[in-house]
């Protein structure tokens, strides 16, 4: 039997990079949350992730131009590579958010939804080595169905805390701050799925 | 002469599911508009209508990757299922907010507001049932006009809103909460004039 | 030898006409950033400047409807003139907030980021000469080099506008609506690097 050729492997291959990049970026936006002292040098750190994050998605494209036959839709490649692509930018816009508005605390809440960024992207490792099989399998169901519920879990926790900031007796410019902070934290989390969701579109199309 | 098969009046069956959910939920937010009492379990109820709509979603997808030969591209069935699904998911945020600020009360621009995007989902409806004749008849460019009248006069009354907010004498939480709870009705008629144009253009392309 | 089909031409005639409307636009916008006064005429002028982009982006949508034969994928002609549109419909947001939040004044970053967005359309003028050529030459990448130099510069402006905003004795309703008005310059500026990174996309898969 023969092995599928290596140009087709060469998308999973960047794939799996941009996955362990998420991660990266992941684990230092967590430890920010954790601990907000020398938040400008990490996210100068952060920054450099997010670069390599770029050349990724541009190697990407550029595999794409390269290549006749895609080992799926090109136009899918093309959007998985740009919602991870987001996934990046957004962890560095929410990190950057403590530098901008000057914030040094963080809350249990904002925290919670760090992990839950982290354990998305762990999710979406598994999920890139089982995507290249193309097969609907108990793994990669797996993966899909906990993206999901973390987004959703996700969901509720930030419109908790988002209630508590607007109902407690926090001074109006820090409500404006948190706002936006968990926004971008839920707004991570949801690109997540997207990932998910189109992985999931990509091999039920090939089944 | 021979009716379609089956398998592609199946897609405009489940749109018009589909726009029949989304003025379920307009119909819901329109009534919390009026009457924000027991917000919390008007608002479990419109999340019952959100899955509803994910539901749809789900099976116009499913069905997208079992049919081989589809009605028209199937990118624009994917982006018309797409964009159904936010209004319903934009018409649930709007309602969240009221419970996630903690918002007691209504105003004339909000309520509206509630009844263009009411007209926006009846309009949707009607749209529907004209687009699988995928002709340019009268019915169907009615329709699309008085979606865009709609979306071009909401968009007024929402800046009004806004405007008023702003330079009233109004607490600045208050202000705050209320900049966003326009924003996602704006937001709500914005998707469904996206609707309207790409069953136009799906139109126009196979004329 | 013989000469393009004159259909083909079309289509980046339009896109110079659209590119010039853009520069119309953010000239005006410049104009409103150095004086405020006449908001409300300046802002109608606009307006009007926004519907011309409304009818080209009209024109592009038919004149891919009536061509078999298009000179580059269809999918790509439609995303520049959608993102094409979001960069008048953003300039015309932003200076709406103007008048919207009753502000009356400017700064120095958005003054400067105004300026930047000019340099943009100018460039995307610059741009849509060399991309009708098909071929990755030096103006061509000059100008995206330029777009995305001056989509960075902006951002640092914006980022450090806001930390600004956030950390000086501003009244906290100013806030809100400056932070409003950084977010609607940034992403001006995002959308012409989008038009950009398309533009040398299509270039790199004809080559």
């Amino acid at each position: 039997m023969f092995k599928k050729p290596q140009k087709e492997d060469k998308f999973f291959e960047l794939f799996d990079k941009v996955a362990e990049t998420s991660l990266k970026a992941a684990t230092m936006l967590d430890e920010l949350l954790n601990d907000l002292s020398h938040s400008e040098e990490k996210l100068k750190e952060l920054k450099d992730v997010e670069h390599e994050g770029d050349n990724l998605q541009h190697q990407i494209l550029e595999q794409l131009n390269q290549t006749f036959l895609t080992p799926f839709d090109r136009e899918d490649i093309y959007t998985i590579a740009k919602y991870m692509d987001d996934i990046i930018d957004y962890i560095e816009s929410t990190a950057s958010r403590f530098v901008m508005f000057n914030v040094n605390y963080s809350t249990d809440e904002a925290k919670s939804l760090g992990k839950m960024i982290l354990g998305c992207c762990k999710e979406l490792i598994a999920l890139m080595k089982e995507f290249r099989n193309m097969k609907e399998n108990k793994d990669l169901k797996k993966s899909i169905i906990e993206i999901n519920r973390l987004e959703t879990e996700g969901d509720k926790v930030s419109r908790g805390a988002i209630r508590n900031i607007f109902n407690g007796n926090i001074e109006v410019l820090e409500v404006i701050k948190w706002r936006e902070i968990y926004q971008f934290l839920e707004d991570t989390l949801d690109v997540c799925e997207d990932v998910a969701n189109v992985v999931e579109g990509v091999v039920m199309k090939n089944a």
